[in-house]
């Protein structure tokens, strides 16, 4: 069965603003530069713009905000959704959806944030998105607090069940650094050696600082038109070909089912990646290059698993041959990933994956790449979009 | 041209909670009641149902919080919308295009709050959604910190250039009181006289105590499935004819955006409706029973002309004569609104209108509803659906 939407929208523009670790901007002045960028970049009048989503935690400003510093006449449908990695590719499905079901015609979707700057979202101030459901109640006094520490424990769970090692979780931050090099936008250009990262100090076992996204201060944005309006825009479409959000069951919000999981070896990816071949008519072996949610090393080894790159526990090994580097079998995160080019909350890899199907990539070109899977993890709950030339 | 979704789905399961002023429960368990209730209203298997969305500032558990502690097996779609007024019916909306996608097959709803005992609105409390854009920097040194106080300006603004009077005001709280004294739900049931509501004691003026909502604890929710699906459940399939969110330009986020306008009196109805009546096929006229967003008196007003019920600067005639009460041309907020029965935050009003299109609506049923108009108010954004048997 054919997916509704396949094919049916595409990304017609992408910008950015800069990367840094203080922007001294707020954030509704990088969103409109990001989302200025992105209508500059497809060639479309504002005037034709009508929808804007946007994710975040509190911490965004409202796509309302956006569209009236942007100047735009009217807005058709707009969303703001309260969530970080887990939704971050998923609004490129809303998008697609609005589209199709005429609401909207041209939809920019956004994530500006002042992350290092401003409210920083890997520390204990996490505590107020566990505020309504209270399950914090359960784990602040034992001082489980932040992210690391949540992810620490799948982490450590993969390695005793599997033989992971962190060398394994070295080979991805090498890699995400490797690519960031031949990245102009990326935060961190030195290079990296997996002696390095082995050196590094320890955040929470078994993860080191270099296993850890960065935090930035910065916005993205990307345009989605109809496949119809893409055909007459500047850049070469880049359509959508599926789009995918869910979780398995006992998700919770993210660390609160992720407790409750029969395996912490586990996690959203295998819940949706058949929906998401499913709709683009596709599979693993098709994609060309990916982008992988890098909040942490780890992730990318369970997301590789669970989008059926390879056998469960076989995700250590994955990464270890260079297959996930440029000019390996499928290579990631070409910017450098939320590791090494900036966190934008996974909406920066799909800004990359465009370009690489765009042909634009530059120095981190993939030859020849026709297809791309970018995703976005929440733990238990995550998200994924298949983009094709 | 007809909406592509034109009853293509429905409402099939609608739920609720004691509304009260203190739950003493928590925002999680108020929902999974609320939520269990709908489906089984709905009489429908959980299994069945995939996907969750709900929208809140903060104050609401996540969408799989609630699917973890409803027991659902998987989650396809899931969506927290960051809003209030302005988005709440328009989750119907995002219901139906992802049915309509084929990212879901069964969608609840929710909107649950401990809005009186746990984190209120209608404070300075506010002050937390403005500070991303930092607009609160140019009101608070004036004092200017509520919502009641943004809300007095278009209300006195309305005065001023049409003669609209506080009774008018008056005409719409003693309205909905009248309906809410026949609602067992409702938390306000005392009767209430126009003198009453002059009499009450001002808040920011012009508005009185009586032109402002409740503040409640509780939740309601509803289930939305396929037309086809819909034809062989337990209830009447209440079917959704149209649903649009947006607004007009320079909508900033609701009160930024309300001041740059060049008329207060203005507010976000005239910008969406026509696209509202245009995907229904049918205009103001056809609309049998209503639930118009009644934060405040005064925003009912504004809305009946924004929606074309009549014209500009006529709102306050038209709720003078028992027009908009049960027995006349349009019966609104037949629940007792959020004046009178409950601030769930305006999904209240979607639930009342599904019993009344159901025939379900005992002693304030509008014989022979067959369309519903239900709307969500965000000063300068806003959004409406129609329903239909």
């Amino acid at each position: 069965m054919t997916w509704p939407l396949y094919r049916r929208t595409a990304v017609t523009g992408i910008g950015w603003t800069e990367y840094s670790k203080e922007s001294k901007r707020t954030v509704l002045d990088l969103a409109a530069e990001a989302c200025q960028h992105a209508i500059e970049d497809a060639g479309i009048d504002r005037s034709e713009v009508d929808s804007v989503l946007c994710y975040g935690l509190g911490d965004t400003p409202h796509p309302h905000a956006v569209a009236s510093a942007l100047g735009l006449p009217v807005i058709n449908y707009y969303a703001y959704y309260y969530g970080g990695g887990n939704v971050c590719v998923a609004t490129l499905g809303t998008a697609a959806m609005a589209i199709t079901s005429g609401l909207a015609k041209n939809v920019l979707v956004f994530r500006a944030m002042n992350g290092r700057s401003g409210q920083r979202l890997g520390g204990t101030g996490m505590e107020a998105m566990f505020r309504p459901t209270n399950e914090a109640q359960f784990t602040f006094p034992f001082g489980w607090l932040s992210y690391p520490q949540y992810i620490a424990m799948g982490a450590r769970r993969h390695m005793i069940k599997y033989g992971t090692t962190t060398e394994d979780f070295g080979h991805v931050a090498v890699t995400c650094r490797k690519h960031a090099v031949l990245n102009e936008r990326a935060m961190m250009r030195k290079p990296m050696t997996l002696e390095d990262h082995q050196n590094s100090r320890p955040i929470a076992d078994p993860l080191r600082l270099y296993d850890i996204c960065l935090e930035t201060d910065g916005a993205c944005a990307l345009l989605v038109s109809s496949a119809e309006r893409a055909r007459d825009l500047r850049q070469p479409p880049v359509h959508i070909l599926g789009a995918v959000q869910g979780g398995g069951p006992r998700s919770g919000y993210a660390f609160d089912g992720f407790f409750e999981w029969d395996d912490l070896a586990d996690l959203y990816g295998s819940y949706i990646a058949p929906t998401l071949w499913s709709q683009a008519g596709l599979g693993p072996d098709d994609i060309d290059v990916a982008s992988i949610y890098d909040c942490f090393t780890y992730s990318v080894i369970a997301q590789l698993e669970g989008f059926g790159f390879c056998k469960p526990g076989e995700g250590g090994q994955f990464v270890r041959d260079g297959r996930i580097e440029l000019g390996g079998a499928l290579p990631i995160n070409t910017h450098g990933g939320l590791l090494s080019e900036a966190y934008i909350h996974g909406l920066n890899g799909a800004v990359e994956m465009v370009s690489q199907l765009r042909g634009h990539a530059g120095a981190r070109q993939v030859q020849g790449a026709e297809v791309a899977l970018a995703t976005g993890f929440g733990v238990t709950t995550g998200c994924g979009v298949v983009l094709g030339r």
